[in-house]
């Protein structure tokens, strides 16, 4: 079991959605109000679900450089369009539109966020690193309570993740090794591309995020610096 | 007297050194500090003051291209070795250099920084808009306590101020009109380039920036949007 001393990391970096908020109760809760408000019916847990499933391949569209540098805002608004048709909602106005695209700068913490961010800051710099936007990143952290030091996104270096810059970033803004930053995430698929350019890394289990009975297994505790239940796990941990 | 609502700017961009924090006594107050382990008799007021009066003309050069882009902190390390041979200190280590370089990262705010910030932040997003690099500015806000929202930077653009992308940045980041968007700044200079590109300006003054009877005078309150005394009178002049 790989458990390195916490006391060589100095900056702990957060993926956001999932990990940090959990977006898909969010995003259920305001379509749920606008739809009594727009008389609508509509099963808003599958519509929050294919508004997420659209989100992966629009940054693959800017990776694969069919779109210019997009920031995320822009694309959750042109997905938006694409997944209102295709729930034949048809009465929205475009202020109503940007208001409701705007939910992702409105989404609910998990209920052990704010507490295991306040202890882990007490010793270590916590950052964002998320493909949000910066804007989208400082609004949730004001409307959630979300005490980061700084707010670092793939905007910084306008790539998404999993690009390499995306990873490179702490270290080079910070002058550290590699090692002395720890990628926090609740997605594999992100930790283990942090562990291939020398970060740390920590998982932490968000079975809910995909809604009751969606999640998978817990990794081994081998795979990762540290596995763990939820941010006051990994506090605890990191003796935080 | 230019006094618009203050119900349409949304977010407070501030200058730093000197607006925020008190770059010189700090500085004075670890050169002391030095100076009394490594035996130093040294008058560390006009150390202070000679390290700052290289700091416009090492931009300069980023800025006019003889050097590539380079952060602050790299900047203030190579004008700390010139300094150092000017003051004939010859007795320090490379790691005791770093530690002094980095007290730019250890800088302390002026009394009524923290609560103003605070009376602010509940009313508008603040966000530094300062020469000091990334790292530089989450371990200043960190060390002091100031409460930002997000951190930016000269480096997230990597221009420095008065070049036009760092004024550019936080209307182009939050997609705000310039309007939208106020410069806090004691320097009169930044307040106006801020304004050539549309920004709100806020004047505070800090009479003790470059020490005891070195102040100018109060700008006219036509000149900017708010002439204020401090961070208080910030927050009362803008109801926050």
């Amino acid at each position: 079991m790989i458990h390195p001393s916490a006391a060589s990391i100095k900056v702990l970096a957060f993926d956001v959605f999932g990990t940090v908020v959990d977006w898909r109760s969010s995003v259920i809760d305001e379509g749920e109000q606008l739809g009594k408000a727009k008389r609508l019916t509509i099963d808003w847990a599958a519509f929050a679900d294919a508004w997420r499933a659209v989100y992966r391949p629009s940054l693959d569209r800017v990776q694969r450089g069919e779109l210019p540098w997009t920031k995320l805002d822009v694309l959750h608004r042109m997905s938006l369009e694409e997944i209102l048709t295709r729930f034949k909602i048809e009465n929205l106005s475009d202020p109503e539109k940007d208001h409701f695209n705007r939910v992702w700068h409105r989404l609910k913490p998990w209920p052990d966020s704010v507490a295991g961010l306040q202890r882990l800051k007490a010793r270590f710099v916590i950052t964002t690193l998320s493909n949000g936007n910066i804007s989208l990143l400082t609004n949730m952290a004001k409307h959630a309570g979300l005490p980061w030091d700084c707010i670092l996104s793939a905007e910084n270096v306008r790539h998404y993740k999993p690009d390499p810059e995306t990873y490179r970033l702490v270290p080079d803004l910070f002058d550290l090794k590699p090692e002395e930053v720890m990628l926090v995430a609740a997605h594999e698929s992100d930790l283990q591309s942090a562990q291939k350019h020398g970060l740390r890394t920590g998982y932490v289990h968000r079975p809910l995020e995909h809604g009751p009975g969606k999640s998978g297994a817990i990794p081994p505790a081998a795979k990762y610096d540290f596995v763990t239940k939820d941010f006051l796990d990994l506090a605890d941990q990191m003796s935080a």
